[in-house]
Order: structure tokens, then C-alpha cells, then sequence
């Protein structure tokens, strides 16, 4: 394409809104414009991109046996009451009516939708297993969208839904989709790391995240350093700890006060965090939870969530905690609390611990679980830290940033029972599908590849994603051997099908230098006065910033050479 | 693709929804599936015609110089609202408030995003013409949603619209689209024909729509058998007749109890409808209108629209009329009566005639405009007939129903004016920008195909728009001389890039050929006992029946150069 005639609008400022280096990027860029919150406008490169990401995911879906359908957008209440989501889901399902009044809502993914599909045309185990996948707009009422392209409200995602007669096609068929992820991301020339994650509302029962590795990620990874074990922070088990044997010393209450916070306490008793234990208060559902970590710990939310089956947990302010416990914060404690108490794995295993004394001004000390209060459930409900060994091996673990661009999940016969989605197996009997789904972000793995493939004058986008693989620059515009040239070379690695872009601009060619880093088009080809000085075209790397002097019936071929050697085959 | 391993559901019986051929076989032949009313999931089959279509328009669109971007389905309220289109565009714009309470509607068309963006990013002349396309799925809450993918509430749609300096510019974007969408629904293999349209809500100035012509479709076009005239019936002008210039005669009452209807007036009373006058009386706003055409035309409705500039017109009902005129229906007429009284052109060039007198059981012989009654206006008002004469050559015209399949405007500056969309010209003034819209309806596109290339067996898809080109009948699937031929015939056919099915399915040989021809597959090759015995492999032309019989190794090169020859260049 020319860039005379292209909606390529690069800006010289950066955008105030944009928090992200992909948001800013992608802005700055010209490749997405905000039409309001969490909404974009994918511009004529912005597109190209995410049409590059399509094109692989589509190929390895193919070669995984998967077939493309496309279902709809707008989705009936019906189907949402069946499972019982359209209750649970929450505000980020947006819901209306249509003209005749009737419940519906946008798709923020497609469950419901498919099993409906499955259980009116499969009816046999002959026709099973089936993988059925789309590339597809979604909406998800966010509530704070942000980061533009990473956590926005509308955007692409690729979903697939497999379907078997037990569980053991659906381990297959998990695997299968396992490797075509890989395949993926490896294509899309990403670095990334699959990892065991948590189900969130898909639900289901087992699932791995896809995370591109990126400073800037949402997510926390903890990989092992010693064996294979990589999770999400959310979902990684904490091993537990053995048991605190020593003696039960007697209950003390102690004055305290003033002292609320724990570091503040245990300065004053003169005791270490790690012998002191909080208790976090929590909504969950209508009810008030209190949660016992040890001081130096955090509560995971999510295991929370996952522990007491409800969709959200969130932490109760001052006024709530004391409406609900009549305790002012900062003195909690277990012994005698008002509302339900979980308890974390590492406490339970402690002894003689500090707690708050349910009363203002005092804390107790000594306090044993078992003599001195019982809780309603002891599970893994802390963060994880470097300092815990990895629960598969012992070994030490480290800790990544890393953002979500793929997931798979088996589900299990969760949806296929509530919808009643059966086949008939080879026994004559009536059995329920076996499901499995899985994500890819499409639009999010552009702002993925950005977060990690960026310097401070653009993007650097990996040759499988650039929306344009090499960028001639015309310096010469009245100069008729150099626009001679530079056209010619436009035509002709046109006619080999590499997606070029000619800056035909009346610029400057200091803005035709920038703009060439700006957008992170992989090679760069100039041609100026060292053409009609030296016969020479000057080809460029934007990752590497290496140059090569060519002739220019060099270019072409070599070209080429670069693309394809830059093209992986996953 | 194996027909074995695909989700391609054929039906034997006819599903009873389906009121229209094309909405019958998609259903029958497995390419779409209900979710809820005039919402479709697109099965494999469907979406491989689908993006058929999408691949010719895309590469029309590129050819003609026009960029695609992709823009969001969610649209905030505020850009309909300075447009005026929020108020006046009616229920089919679907309309919702996020968790944020932002008043947002579903994107039924495009002309407010992109002028939003056109104002945001176009600054100068230098940046003009620009022509920005998509093709994505658009949602108008229809009030009666039918035919299948004909009228559906959810359809894909490529949207394209030009921005440019002035009116003469204008002109020849427009053209240029013009001539793009002759190539693209030439390229398609359709029986189309562009003909002068309506501009409806879109607004504008002017406007062609192109036409496959298929008797089911809802619209009726009138063509012109001397010159190249061919308009929408809506659209279409009716020439003014000369004034009857016969001396007035004395206005009388006649008693004409119970005769209500034109044909009852007219056989009490001795006189041809073409002496008598109908007066219709039409809510339009909020206000009553009644119009009068003579006793055997049809008011078109499309005309009296827009000669009111209301958004919708509709016939009252008895109990209406009489509320607005206090008069009984079928003694109406024009003389005294109490709501704005519109005349068709032919009416007012009539003398003498019979018309209700306002009062039960009577009418008026003798009447005459100007001197009986005043008119608020007189119109080209009515419906166009074959008797009309064609209003650029006066020659004999026909008419052919058809189904509308793109749509070109002319906008003029409507949008921009509104919206502030202006550009700094070359004499440093700033302009608002002249405007055109471009739409193709491609979902509905592949159901038009349907309706103008199918038999009593199923579809007959054009080659370029066939899903499938070719399908294989492995019709011994336990010979393994005839298995190892299909399979081979398969293979090579696939990496030759050609899209073949194999019907590899364990089905009697007349479930293969009948599904074979329900899916309408231009190309099928019968692979069976004529194998073994003769060493034939039997090639038949879905369309015309023709059958030849080849070697095997004479097929893939026969079959290459049928689809050769069945591709259009446009």
C-alpha cells in the first residue's frame, strides 16, 4: 500500500489516555483510534495485524481437525437461564431487551450458544469427536476497561468447543487443542509459557493459560526452576506445612493500644510477622467470611472464591467489618468472631499465636486452633511466594508478568447436563457430552506482541504479525532514478505477495525514519542519494537495527530470504 | 473436508419456518441453524460461501482504491444524537444503557463512526478522496424477520464510505463504487441489475441499488424495453399526463347505499375506476393525511414518505379513519373533508370524476379539483404500472421482482454538516466533506444466489461462490480399489488448492447423491463400480446434468480447467 494514500494517522505526542507501551503504541502508531470506552476502531494496519494472527490460528485449527462456524452476536436469555449464568455471570454480561421484549444479551463467549448447537445435530457417538471453533467480535462490560487493545470491551477472540463421549477422547481432545496452541504461539513468534490456571465463570475442571511473557503483564506466573510446574499465581498450590508440635502455652490477653496495624503490633510485642496471624473479613455472596493468614501473607482472592463457590469475594471496608463483626479493625481475631471462619493451611499448622482479641485496644496471645476457636474449613488460601517451594518437586520458584492471550479448559459435562446435550453411545444409552473450550485473544495478542517487541522509537513487530513486512522509503520524490527505483521495487515485491509499504509521503525523511520505527515494520529499505551515488539500496533490520548495502536487483531476492527465514513453521 | 468428520446436518424434510427457497435448502443443506428470530448460526458450509463472497468484494473494494478498517458493533448514543438519526431511525435501532448507564445502541450502519472518525483524522485536501470499508456484523431489530438469511435481524454487511472535496469528486467515487459493484456482482455469477432506488433512513441525495433478480424477491423493478431506464417501483417516476380539458358539469350527490368498494361503486353507478377517485387516508407522524389516486392505482407509500419527509407512513384502519374524518370508509372523498388532502398527478389532471361525499350511503359525481376542493399539495404519488410509459423515452416498460443485494448513495454533506467533518481546502477554507455510502448485503448475498440458482433437488451454486467446487462419492467405501481412488482423487484435488468435499460417510449410494445435489456442489465425481469394471470415474455438472466419463488420471486436470472456465473476471 502507499502510505499517501493510506489512513496511517502516526502521531508525534503520546496520547494521554494510553497507560500501556501497547496502548500508546498502537495510538501513536495509527493503528486503533477509541470511539468510546473500551471500544476501538482496528485502522487499515491496526487490521492487518490482527488479520496475520487470524491467518495462523485458523491454519493450526484446521490442521487440529477443528472446523470454523460462526455464531451469532446477540444471544437469547433463554439459553443463559439454562445454565443458570445468566444470574451468576454478572454486569459484565450485557443484557437488554429487544423491540418485542424479550431478554437478550452480547455474547462474551459462547457456551450456551454451542451446546444448544450440539444437542440438536449430534445425536450418536458416531458423530463425536467434534471441535467446533469461530473468530468472533465479543463484549464484556468490563467495568474498568484499560490498556486499549489488552482489556477492552469489545474485541476478536477465537473460541472452540470440543465435544466427546468420555473423558478419556476429552483428555485427547484437550491435548490436541494443548498442541495447537503451541503451534500458535510459537508461530506468532511470541515467547510465552503455557501454565495451570484457575476455571474462573467457564467453569469446568481443569485448565492451562497461554501467557505471553511481558514486564506489563496483569497476570503473576510462578515457574518452577527445577521441574516443568508453571501456574498462574492465582491457582498455584501452596504446599503444606507440617504441623508446630510445641506445646500449648496458656491464652493471654494483652493492651495494645492504638495498635491496629501488623507491623505496629509487632514491634510493640516484640514478635516477628511471621508469629502473628490476621484476619481478613471478605463479602462473599450476602454473607461475611473471615479469613486467618499469617501476617506476612496475602489472601488469594480467587482461591477464596473458588473455595466457597461463589463468583466474587471482595474485602469488607471498616465500617462493614465493624457492622458485621462489632469489632473495630485491627483487633479480629477468631476467638469468639461473629461471622463464618476459614482458616489458611499454615496457620492451622501454627501454635501459640498473636491474634486481635475482638475488643479495642487488645490482642491475645498463645491462641491454638482446636483449644481456642474452631474454624468452619482449613484449605489453601494464601499467595503464593518466591519463598515457597514448588508443590510439585520442592524445588525454588521464580516469578513472571505475564498477560493471558490463550486458555483451555475442560469442562466437563457441566453444560451438556444443565442443557441436557446427550448422544447415544455405542450401548444404545443416552450419555452427555463431554466438553472441553478454548480462547485465543486475537485482538489482545497484537498488544501482547507490542508489550514485548518494543524499544523507545516504536514497535518491533515479530515478521509473522507485521501487518507490513517491509517499508520502502522514497527520499527522492523529484528525483526520477530515485522514485524510478523505489517504484519499481514497490511493484515488484507487490507481484511476490510480501505486504509492502511505499512511503511516498512529501515529508522529511527524518519523519520517514521515525514513522519506519514507529509502526515496527521488520526491514526497511531505502532508497536516496546513495542510490544515484553509489548504485546503492540500503536494507535495514528494525529488531537488530543491522544493515546491509545492497544493489538493487539484489533486493527482491534477498528480501525474501529475510521473510522466510523469519517465518516459523511452529 | 470428509463429509464424516463435518457438521453438515441435511434434513430430508423441509423445515416448516422456512417460508422461501433459499431459507429452505440452507436449512435442508446444513449451512445455517436458528439461534432466535432472524438470528443465525452460520454451520461450515454457509461460512465457506460466506467468505467466498467476502474474498471477491474484498479484492473489488482493494482494486477500486478503497482501504479496509474494522469498526466497533457497540456504538455510543451521543454520535446518533448529533446526526438527529437517535430520535428518527425508529425500533430497529436497538438501543441499550451499559452497567455505566451510557445510552448505546447496536451498529445497524456505520455513517456516524466514521464520520466521528473522518472529522477526527482528515485535516487537509491533500488527505482526499478517502474510501474506508469493513465487512462485519451488523444488527437491525426487524419487526417481522423472515426468509432466512433474506431479512434477518444479525447479517454480515461490507459498508464502504467516501469522503471527498466537492461534488464533482464525489461524482467519481461514486462511479467508481458503482463500477466496482458491477465487477463484484458479476464476479459472483449473478443475474443482477442496478437500477435507481430510494435513498430510505441512510438519506442523501441519490442513490442505485443493485438487484438479483429472482422472482421471490420483495422488491419490484421496472425496466425499460427502449432505453436503459430501470428503477425500484418505489423510486420509479410516473410522467405527469396532459389536463382533461372537458367542459366541468354540475357537481351532484347520488345515493349509493352499501356499495363501499371501487368495483361496487363502479358497476351501481355504470363507470369504469378510471372515473372514479379512492381517498386513502395515511398516519404519517402524528398527523392524518388522506391522498387520492384514481380508483384502480395504488398509493406507493415510499413517495408519499418522502414528499412528507416522515420517517414511516401507514394505511389507517377503519375505526382510525373514521376517528380522523368522522366519515365511514368507503364514502370518503375530498370535498369538505378535515385532514391535509394530498393528489396524485393523474388525479389532478382528471375532470368530472366520482369521489365519496363524507356521508354514509353517498357519493359525488362530477367533481373537479380547484373548483370542489383545494389541495394541500399534488404529487407523483402513486405506484408505477406496465401501462405507464417509461419516464425517460416514453417506450413500454416491464416488470421482474428482485432482491436487493448492494446499495450506493450519494450523501452529499448531510453527515458531515451535522457532525462537523470538515477539511482545510487548498484555498485554506474550511469545507465540510462531500460524502457517499456503499453497502452489500453478504449473508444476504448467498441466500439471492439460492433463490436465483436452485431445482427442485436443491441449490446450484455458482462456481464462484460454491463452498465446495467439487464433491468426491466414495460409493465403495469397503472395496479398497474404489477407497484408495477416492481417497487419491481426494488428496490430489485438495493440493491443487481446489475446495473438495469427500463424502466418505457409511450411507446408501442415494443418500450421497441426493445430499450431493441438495448442496448444490457445481462438480461431482462418482467414484464406484464403473471403477472396477470399466476403469471409469463418472464427472457430472450439477447445473446442466451433463456427465463425462474420465480415467482417473484425466480428472484433476478436467477438473481444473471446468473451474477455470466457471470463474469470472468481472
Amino acid at each position: 500500500m502507499r502510505f499517501s494514500k493510506s489512513l496511517i494517522p502516526t502521531l508525534k505526542e503520546t496520547p494521554a489516555e494510553a497507560e500501556v507501551v501497547s496502548h500508546r503504541l498502537l495510538l501513536r502508531a495509527g493503528f486503533i483510534r477509541k470511539l468510546t470506552a473500551g471500544i476501538y476502531t482496528y485502522l487499515p494496519l491496526g487490521l492487518a495485524a490482527i488479520r496475520k494472527v487470524e491467518q495462523i490460528v485458523r491454519e493450526e485449527m484446521t490442521r487440529a481437525g477443528a472446523q470454523e462456524l460462526l455464531m451469532p452476536m446477540v444471544q437469547p436469555a433463554d439459553l443463559w437461564h439454562e445454565t443458570g449464568r445468566y444470574k451468576k455471570y454478572g454486569p459484565e454480561l450485557l443484557r437488554f431487551v429487544d423491540r418485542h421484549d424479550r431478554e437478550s444479551c452480547l455474547g462474551p463467549t459462547h457456551e450456551e450458544v454451542i451446546t444448544d448447537l450440539a444437542r440438536r445435530e449430534i445425536r450418536s457417538y458416531r458423530d463425536l469427536p467434534m471441535n467446533l471453533y469461530q473468530i468472533q467480535t465479543k463484549f464484556r462490560d468490563e467495568i474498568r476497561p484499560r490498556f486499549g487493545l489488552m482489556r477492552g470491551r469489545e474485541f476478536i477472540m477465537k473460541d472452540a468447543y470440543s465435544f466427546d463421549v468420555d473423558d478419556s477422547t476429552a483428555e485427547e481432545s484437550y491435548q490436541c487443542m494443548y498442541d495447537a496452541y503451541k503451534r500458535i504461539f510459537t508461530r506468532c513468534g511470541l515467547e510465552y509459557r503455557p501454565v495451570e490456571a484457575d476455571s474462573g465463570t467457564i467453569g469446568g475442571s481443569f485448565s492451562h493459560e497461554f501467557m505471553v511473557l511481558a514486564d506489563t503483564g496483569e497476570d503473576t506466573l510462578v515457574i518452577c526452576s527445577g521441574c516443568d510446574y508453571a501456574a498462574n499465581s492465582e491457582k498455584a498450590v501452596v504446599a503444606a506445612p507440617g504441623r508446630d508440635e510445641s506445646p500449648m502455652l496458656p491464652l493471654e490477653k494483652m493492651e495494645t493500644p492504638g495498635k491496629r496495624k501488623v507491623s505496629a503490633v509487632c514491634e510493640f510485642m516484640g514478635i516477628s510477622p511471621k508469629e502473628l496471624v490476621k484476619t481478613m473479613v471478605y463479602k462473599a455472596g450476602e454473607e461475611a467470611v473471615a479469613v486467618l493468614v499469617r501476617g506476612d501473607r496475602e489472601v488469594q482472592e480467587v482461591k477464596l472464591k473458588n473455595f466457597l463457590g461463589v463468583v466474587d469475594v471482595e474485602m469488607l471496608d471498616d465500617k462493614d467489618v465493624f457492622a458485621a463483626t462489632g469489632v473495630p479493625t485491627g483487633y479480629l481475631g477468631p476467638v469468639g468472631i461473629k461471622v463464618k471462619l476459614l482458616v489458611d493451611n499454615e496457620v492451622a499448622a501454627m501454635c501459640n499465636f498473636v491474634v486481635g482479641a475482638n475488643e479495642k485496644n487488645h490482642h491475645l496471645k498463645n491462641v491454638n486452633m482446636g483449644r481456642d476457636f474452631e474454624p468452619f474449613g482449613v484449605a489453601d488460601l494464601r499467595q503464593i511466594t518466591v519463598d515457597d517451594p514448588c508443590p510439585v518437586c520442592g524445588g525454588v520458584l521464580t516469578m513472571k508478568e505475564g498477560i493471558e492471550v490463550g486458555h483451555v479448559f475442560k469442562l466437563g459435562t457441566g453444560y451438556s447436563k444443565a442443557m441436557n446435550a446427550v448422544f447415544q453411545d455405542s450401548d444404545g444409552q443416552d450419555k452427555p457430552m463431554v466438553m472441553g473450550c478454548y480462547g485465543i485473544g486475537v485482538s489482545r495478542i497484537v498488544a501482547a506482541a507490542i508489550e514485548q517487541n518494543h524499544d523507545e522509537n516504536g514497535m518491533i513487530f515479530p515478521m509473522p504479525l507485521a501487518p507490513m513486512q517491509v517499508i520502502v522509503l522514497n527520499l527522492g520524490l523529484k528525483n526520477e532514478q530515485i522514485t524510478g527505483a523505489a517504484e519499481a521495487l514497490y511493484r515488484d515485491l507487490e507481484e511476490k505477495g510480501i505486504d509492502v509499504l511505499l512511503d511516498d509521503r512529501d515529508e522529511r525523511p527524518g519523519s520517514k525514519f521515525k514513522d519506519a520505527d514507529l509502526l515496527g515494520i521488520p526491514l526497511r529499505l531505502t532508497v536516496g542519494k546513495r542510490l544515484t551515488q553509489d548504485g546503492v539500496i540500503e536494507l535495514r533490520s528494525r529488531r537488530d537495527g543491522k544493515v546491509e548495502e545492497l544493489a538493487p536487483q539484489q533486493v527482491v531476492a534477498r528480501v525474501r530470504e529475510l521473510i522466510e527465514a523469519a517465518m516459523i513453521n511452529g
